[in-house]
């Protein structure tokens, strides 16, 4: 099991007991979660954007326009914080108070830098299709040398990261366990719904295997 | 329509034409997320927290121990960022370009401030309680005083914000269009599964119909 050193900046003070700097754990939150929330600062104010991004290796990669002001930020070596969260169950706990959620979360902090080779930039968006829809990318128009052009990749490695992570039914004091109300946990599924064809496809073309496969 | 004043901070920049500051739009993404991801900045470092929120009226409102650091620098007036993201679907086009993801985001951006009030923070909590199940509030140990003293509510008020929103199907270039590749959209679905009540439940509590009413 290898772990990440925490640092005075990752280290979980709040709860404790339910941060983790395992490495397996931090990965599987990556890369099951599709969208990063990224949040920077511009003039002493934080902004906080939601980022779809993909893991590969020790780092994870985001992208968007060259003219986007957030990933010109990142570049220029501005600090950021990547937070990944997935919602897995409500917690109805009997007393109020310990109402919560059972969740994975994970918190990368750090500097981005821009992906010049366009060779790496590539296997990073190729990636992030492969993540969103494994087996699409040989089956697509490839990115033309305009489309990379306009094209901004920027890798954060995980370097200082933390996660927090919540599981198990609600927890309860002592003295309301024998109250009568009803306490449990209430798991929470993300799925996918039957596939909606562009109204502009041509006619005769059938779902691929790979897009079907999504829809289980 | 009532709409909110881009302000120059949160004006939106990048495809401006997904952007929208209407209200009623704006609150019905925040009624119904569960979570926000709030960053402030701490010696020149953002970070990115994951919290559970709920609106009433014109604010959101976040809680949490009196001891945890976020919500002191809320209190304290740092400026902070509260982002919610609805992830809607995987947009599937011919070129890889042109992928994306239908979503539904609004950020808003301001200073906390402590509700000190115990009855206002009460309604708060009740708020919270009944956004993640309807018709809990009324069954369930209410706080006492020393589980309110320990908590911090704190109100973030809805005046500087902005959403962004995409829907409908990939947007492929024309030339692109005859191409022989499937395009289209895959809905994403929240759900909840089968209650899974404590292991510490009493004999005899049945689940109530206001958790029954959850799982459909």
């Amino acid at each position: 099991m290898s772990e990440f050193q925490p640092t005075e900046r990752t280290k979980v003070h709040r709860v404790a007991q339910r941060a983790t700097y395992d490495r397996d754990t931090i990965y599987s939150i990556l890369d099951e979660a599709l969208v990063a929330h990224v949040g920077f600062v511009d003039e002493d104010q934080p902004y906080v954007l939601p980022m779809v991004f993909v893991r590969v290796g020790d780092s994870i990669y985001l992208h968007g326009s060259t003219r986007a002001r957030m990933l010109a930020g990142m570049v220029a070596g501005h600090p950021v914080c990547a937070t990944v969260t997935q919602l897995d169950g409500l917690i109805l706990a009997r007393s109020a108070f310990h109402h919560s959620v059972n969740y994975r979360s994970v918190a990368i902090i750090g500097s981005g830098r821009a992906v010049e080779d366009e060779a790496r930039a590539l296997v990073a968006l190729e990636a992030l299709t492969e993540k969103i829809a494994p087996g699409r990318w040989p089956t697509i128009r490839a990115p033309s040398p305009k489309e990379m052009k306009a094209t901004l990749v920027v890798e954060l490695p995980i370097d200082e990261v933390s996660a927090k992570v919540r599981t198990g039914p609600p927890l309860d004091d002592a003295e309301d366990l024998a109250l009568d109300i009803w306490a449990g946990e209430i798991p929470i599924q993300t799925s996918y719904l039957s596939a909606i064809a562009d109204p502009t496809l041509r006619d005769g073309i059938e779902m691929p295997d790979h897009v079907a496969a999504l829809v289980k």
